[in-house]
């Protein structure tokens, strides 16, 4: 085994967003050691490999690997480029959107067991919410439990007794109680890029479901969101 | 949704080898459309990849697609380079192999369950073995189980109904058994390719764990690998 680590360890899955940035600070400021993966799956949204970039450095993680896992080739989503990202789409419907991509947890949290057990990592940090995605199947609470319940069983560590954990410190916030958590632990939420559909420089569209959850969350939040320092406002 | 089926389709995981062969002509045989995916995960033995290519098109699947996961990326086992194939084992012994990859078969039906979804799979196909593989964690029946379980909450297809089975036809058989299955059903077993550790022309080593299984198989069988008709038997 290569690269284990004496403390308490953590693979953070980490997409540059605000969510995984501020999970991330939560588990590290609970004592773990951060390892970060970052997984480059044909994103029409690339713009965030580079946001990871920057928050894994405000992180201090220990490493981060980013990892190339084409699901462009299975497709199904519309963050896959199958299809427009939907805009201004009721915040709160409990449909299944267009930009859900298929298996996408599973497929994640199962990258980043594998990680784990090589580093010896107790636990698995994970930047899911369950109410602004309640559309998504795999950011609820029970499906975390039965991941929790699958990695304990599908690894040498979990048969020898020592099962990795699944930190879901965000699952019953609003995305203002992030934003504020994240606020008051000095996170640069500037380093961050939110926006399913930016254009060519980067600067968010200000319409898709991500950009207004973010935009309700720091207003709610009564505050400024710093990405717009870079940019005009749409 | 893109390439979704009429009738019954399948995702079956296949390496290339003698097993996810044989499991794939039994689903096949069942009535299942197949779908195959194989992943270069930084195997050792990529001669297995063109194996795969060769069965894939005897299994007349409607596609295969070679995906790239570089797991060599966490490290963490011999069949990722790390460390020496082990030669000349105790096959039947339970401890868990230096062969053994952290979280394989859980990031292998991850993404079977991702593309599953996108084609409307009524089913993951997967050639794993309980009693060969004792001392691999992700090889056992509680451990399918537990996918299964989270298959069916992890994705929209499940929460509206439509969970994904697994299939794994060859979970209680002897490698004999397998053989003589796929020896029915007419399988070309001089297609596939077993040995963790060929030389540079593709011939097994005939030492390795891999190898030793296939060879006991056939023998206890009754019956000559058609591999062997390549090369001279090492």
């Amino acid at each position: 085994m290569s690269g284990a680590s004496d403390g308490r360890a953590a693979v953070l899955l980490l997409s540059g967003g605000l969510d995984s940035y501020t999970a991330g600070a939560i588990a590290r400021d609970e004592g773990y050691e951060l390892h970060a993966l970052t997984v480059r799956y044909g994103q029409v949204h690339a713009r965030e490999i580079a946001a990871s970039r920057d928050v894994a450095q405000d992180l201090k993680v220990v490493r981060h690997i980013e990892l190339d896992v084409n699901l462009a080739a299975f497709g199904g989503s519309a963050l896959l480029g199958e299809g427009a990202i939907p805009k201004a789409r009721e915040l709160d419907a409990s449909d299944v959107p267009a930009t859900y991509v298929p298996a996408r947890n599973t497929i994640f949290l199962s990258l980043a067991l594998g990680w784990a057990e090589v580093v010896r990592a107790q636990a698995l940090v994970i930047g899911v919410n369950a109410l602004d995605y309640s559309g998504y199947p795999d950011c609820r609470p029970e499906y975390l439990a039965a991941f929790e319940t699958l990695a304990a069983l599908a690894t040498k560590a979990g048969v020898e007794g020592h099962p990795c954990r699944i930190l879901a410190p965000l699952l019953h916030m609003s995305k203002s109680e992030i934003i504020r958590h994240g606020i008051t632990r000095g996170l640069r939420y500037e380093l961050t890029h939110s926006c399913y559909d930016p254009d060519p420089s980067g600067r968010p569209c200000g319409a898709c479901d991500s950009c207004r959850l973010r935009a309700r969350g720091f207003e709610e939040a009564g505050l400024d969101d710093p990405v717009f320092r870079a940019w005009p406002r749409p």
